[in-house]
């Protein structure tokens, strides 16, 4: 946080200025004059917005308002009270990410608004215009008309100017493991698609019109938009009804009671956010979303550090071993008489396997009391600091220790969220005492209390609580069945990565994610933050145990989700038996977790993605390309490279044969010598990819 | 030793029998009858033998004798006393090696010969013919005639059939370090062969038509011939010098006085070994030499560990630094300015590197005070336990053992080996109580006690000293500028490795070892013993640091040599840079160093050589295939694998272009799934090699 002074604050202050009220509509521009934002509070006093680009418009009248269960519907009938309009040009350093340094440059409009009357409610609206996208939030100042307040809707409107190409995952209140279809918005439709979801109590899809965030388009005049939300705080989470003539308009998800936020003024509503580029890649670089949150709350930040991680976990998915030291028939744990994973010795295994590979991070799941329960309707069943008795938690973390070895804490909740929260501190107590300093949370399962929703804000407060607790515990987070990313890393850099996405799992009891999915989610899951996709199976077929289920990539392809996957934490998720003396596995040891610079090579959404990562602090490149089911051939300019340095390449690619179906195994690793302007020429499989490590000749 | 019982013992009592003395010729054959031995007593008393193979004569009528300086010439006159023969078969489990389990099966044929006269000198031969070849050892008997005896020639006779084509090195005193010839025996001459040796006091060609052992020879009849001694015991080494009419006579490396051998009856000679076999690999899986020494003599052997090591070494022949502390002009250890290698820090660095890669040794070179007067006519200038003041060696090996490296300690002697009998046991009560189990020995440069020589009986002395005392404080000996192998290992097993040849240091400071060098050393220098020859030179060209010196073979090759050259102890002796991110490196981290099993799949001296090896006490295979500068390729049948297992296999192989000349870090790594009987197809480029790891698929 260095570079993060008082200076650009002060320069915000100076610019600023405010208009002439009368004025019903204000314009600004990106700073680069690419975007336009108009303000427009309508005759019948509606606030409204506009977006254009190049002087076309992206988003038409949208019209920004609420219900408000107190006192009825506030979005028209307003007044502009005062207009201000300023610059902020500031750069930050993040703890970590996929760059050293964050350009923060932005245009603002900030309206207060007023309704007539004695005893009017305010609403000020302000706006921040990048060269890659507008954020606006709502916030509700002090004042006597509005105090305790219950949203009840709120009416945020994205008047599309056609009926875009779209990337989308249903509205589920509780999920977002899904497939990302590909459809006109218009055929957004959830209602034919046999989820399998009708009696499960964790999911559920209230509008079979809607989706959840990020979700991004293609517009026909080739503009590619992403809508989402920034800083997501003790409020609701927010998806996007589609309606008729391209309208889309906020859902936000509710309470048991049908409420959707619970709030008392002053306060603000997340960032609504939108991602304008003309260039897929363009989306991945953004740093819109984290600029619109708030800098770094934590002071000492010496004990986050990004990392790669094995775990006592595919080998659970694939029914070697159980989560539950007891078996019990019907538990999700159950895998029919399998022998307990989480032991002493079984951990001493990993971790041997992590000193031998420099592997910083071991997760151990089914540790701790519970799992005989895991997807009963039972309630508390899991204890958060008592391990089985066949797991020596304290043996294990100093045996870890001794090699260098990091343990990565476990907290299923099974979605009982509220039992989890009466032992959390006491949890986190546990752990850090020990020297735990990661936790891997996980809600697999309906919410307690009955009735609240994964993403709804009694999940997103109990999310930031715990969050928080891991920051004075020092403790890092990776939320799985998270509520979506929206920011909060920078404000709590202990906030390393989250699921929230069909991971890698699906392919281990399901018919498992297709070769497209992961040219799909970089564009879309990701645009929100680090994903834990838990990346590296090399036993593509699972043969031996889950003979019905498979991967559907290429073995070159699980390197290259490395370098095209975000993650802070990335995971090596095989069995240490399919990399022990696996010449690819190289790969897998040298890639960074941490990164000095990211470049998009080249960004084809569903179809392609190549992607060139610079690590922290070092001169070491690694490429990561990918491609969907189709054989592609590209022709890559080191032009990234340091002048005058030689580096060594190491190849992975796809074999002459490979095919994500037919041929998933078969690679090749080879190396040259490169240098800055060189080319290097990528062949991809079907379903395949292509890893590369750039490391100087030292 | 389990398989050694007392059993076979008795089982050659019993079968052992005193036959007519009137005979003069007695016949023995080998267990399979394909060798026949013939002892003939001649007319005037010589004892002479014969070896046949299938009935075609092996070696002629050659005679046996000695001169000793107390009694004159002893070969003539002799009667025959007894005559005893008998069988042996028996099998014994070495500590480590090639393979698990060595049969010792051989008919014997034991003599006691006697001059005529009052007070008769006597003489007794024991001949052991195997199914791959013959020993023979003279054994003085306790007698009046000869109590203290010097030794100033033997007379050991090999009558070839004809000028066999030799691969052999000169009979030099001091050194095996050189290029093999390849002549007709009647070639064998170093006259005019520029080694540029007359100056220097550590290198001595007294004879220039004479050999040192192994030398391989093969008949125009093709048969292949490997002359050898086996438990050189308190003797002299033998050389073989060449006689016109394919005449071979033993001459002995003599003390500076003259003598050859000083002795005190009753003692033993050396046995004399003559390999036949019919294929160039059988010479490499025989245990004949081993055979012919005497059973482990140490009862713990726990601490006796085959393994890989690093080493601060390669960057001391590269000159990046210096074995001394202060530099000293004229010292083989001054590097010109260049900083002292063996720190603290320095050390560090490769532990961590050793740890990440699953690396168990460390060599330390230059660790210790006196490298300032390295190679200076000056006495006694090492100190073997007294650490440079860089070189926290406590510490050191403290960090080390923190990751499970172990530090092997290093003793360059200079050649000074009185000087350093004198600290011998202070030093390896040192390295003992600091808990470092190995040390590499080092004898560059002339011996003193001045005039004496490395093959001499001195030095005979000497080396065994180190190794007994090795053996009293468990530490594990690599010996280099040693007294050749002679199969002592199988009676200490902790004489692990040996230098004794022109291994990789050459390449960083020489012409360098040509590409058929290591396709000669298995079929020769290797018969002896496994050869710490140093192999895993990744960075080919040596581009950086010595420019114009390089290796002579593909990366690829490299990587093969840890199969085709067998070694307890087997360096990766690049630096860590060279390693770190590279896909090949993997073969090396896999790689074992001790094994079950050893198959010979093809070979042709000078020429190529393909080696499989099953790793100790696992279900794992490396091959290693290398060539000379010709191209080449071969199918390889996997039969010796185990039914219905399915493997993984990692190839590494050259690159499509590759060619150790002109693109010799040109390679391939791959990995396919394979089964017993399934071909594998290996293409090896001009100087290259292909390496494979076959690991079960779990």
């Amino acid at each position: 946080m260095k570079n993060q002074t008082l200076l650009p604050f002060l320069f915000l202050t100076l610019l600023f200025s405010c208009q002439d009220t009368s004025e019903k509509t204000t314009i600004i521009q990106s700073p680069d004059g690419v975007l336009k934002l108009e303000f427009i509070l309508s005759d019948t006093g509606i606030p409204q917005y506009t977006l254009s680009r190049n002087g076309s418009t992206v988003i038409d009248t949208s019209a920004l308002g609420f219900n408000l269960r107190e006192s009825g519907v506030l979005r028209e009938g307003f007044t502009i009270v005062s207009t201000q309009t300023g610059e902020v040009r500031e750069s930050w350093t993040p703890v970590w990410g996929p760059q050293k340094e964050i350009q923060d440059h932005y245009n603002e409009l900030f309206l207060e608004l007023a309704e007539g009357g004695a005893n009017p409610r305010k609403l000020n609206l302000r706006f921040r215009l990048f060269d890659d996208g507008l954020g606006f939030r709502y916030e509700f100042p002090k004042q006597k008309a509005i105090t305790e307040v219950t949203i009840m809707d709120e009416y945020t409107q994205f008047q599309l100017t056609g009926d875009h190409l779209a990337w989308w995952i249903p509205a589920d209140y509780d999920s977002y493991e899904y497939l990302y279809n590909h459809t006109r918005l218009s055929e957004v439709d959830t209602a034919g698609m046999n989820y399998g979801i009708e009696n499960r109590p964790d999911r559920f899809i209230a509008n079979p019109h809607a989706v959840n965030t990020p979700v991004t388009m293609k517009t026909d005049d080739g503009l590619f938009l992403s809508f989402h939300e920034a800083n997501l705080t003790d409020y609701a989470g927010m998806t996007l009804g589609i309606h008729p003539g391209n309208l889309m308009q906020s859902e936000l998800v509710p309470w048991a009671d049908g409420a959707k936020v619970h709030a008392k003024a002053p306060f603000t509503t997340p960032w609504r956010t939108i991602l304008v580029t003309d260039t897929p890649g363009a989306l991945l670089t953004s740093n819109l979303i984290l600029n619109l949150n708030e800098p770094n709350q934590i002071k000492d930040v010496s004990w986050i550090e990004p990392m790669k991680y094995t775990g006592i976990w595919w080998e659970l998915h694939l029914g070697i071993t159980s989560w539950s030291l007891q078996q019990q028939e019907g538990s999700w744990g159950d895998k029919g008489g399998a022998g307990h994973g989480a032991t002493t010795e079984n951990a001493k295994k990993y971790i041997d396997f992590n000193a031998e590979n420099g592997i910083r991070g071991l997760l151990v799941e089914g540790w701790n009391q519970g799992w005989e329960y895991w997807g009963q309707d039972t309630l508390g069943y899991f204890n958060f600091y008592t391990p089985y008795p066949d797991f020596d938690i304290e043996e294990v973390v100093k045996y870890a220790k001794s090699k260098n070895v990091a343990l990565i804490g476990h907290h299923e909740t099974g979605g009982q969220a509220d039992h989890y929260d009466s032992q959390l501190e006491q949890a986190f107590k546990f752990y850090h005492n020990l020297g735990v300093k990661a936790v891997k949370t996980g809600y697999a399962g309906p919410v307690t209390p009955t009735g609240e929703r994964h993403h709804g804000q009694y999940m997103v407060r109990h999310q930031r609580r715990v969050i928080e607790m891991g920051a004075k515990y020092q403790i890092m987070i990776d939320a799985h069945e998270p509520v979506k990313q929206t920011g909060l890393r920078r404000t709590f850099p202990n906030l390393m990565a989250q699921e929230g996405v069909r991971g890698m799992e699906y392919n281990a009891w399901s018919d498992g994610n297709p070769p497209s999915h992961t040219c799909i989610i970089p564009f879309t899951r990701m645009l929100a933050g680090p994903i834990d996709y838990t990346p590296g199976i090399f036993d593509i077929t699972l043969d031996k145990y889950k003979p019905d289920n498979r991967v559907h990539t290429t073995l070159a392809k699980q390197l290259a989700l490395y370098v095209t996957i975000y993650s802070p934490l990335q995971m090596a998720a095989d069995l240490p038996e399919n990399y022990r003396g696996h010449p690819a596995f190289q790969f897998i040891r040298d890639v960074a977790a941490d990164w000095d610079d990211t470049r998009i090579l080249n960004a084809g959404i569903g179809q392609y993605l190549t992607v060139a990562r610079k690590e922290k602090g070092k001169s070491r490149w690694f490429i990561g390309s990918i491609t969907n089911e189709e054989p592609r051939e590209f022709a890559i300019t080191l032009d990234f490279l340091e002048e005058g340095k030689t580096y060594r390449a190491g190849i992975y690619k796809d074999g002459e044969t490979a095919h994500w179906k037919d041929n998933p195994m078969a690679y090749i690793v080879t190396s040259m010598e490169v240098k800055k302007g060189d080319t290097l020429n990528l062949k991809l499989a079907p379903g395949g990819g292509q890893a590369v490590s750039i490391l100087p000749v030292e």
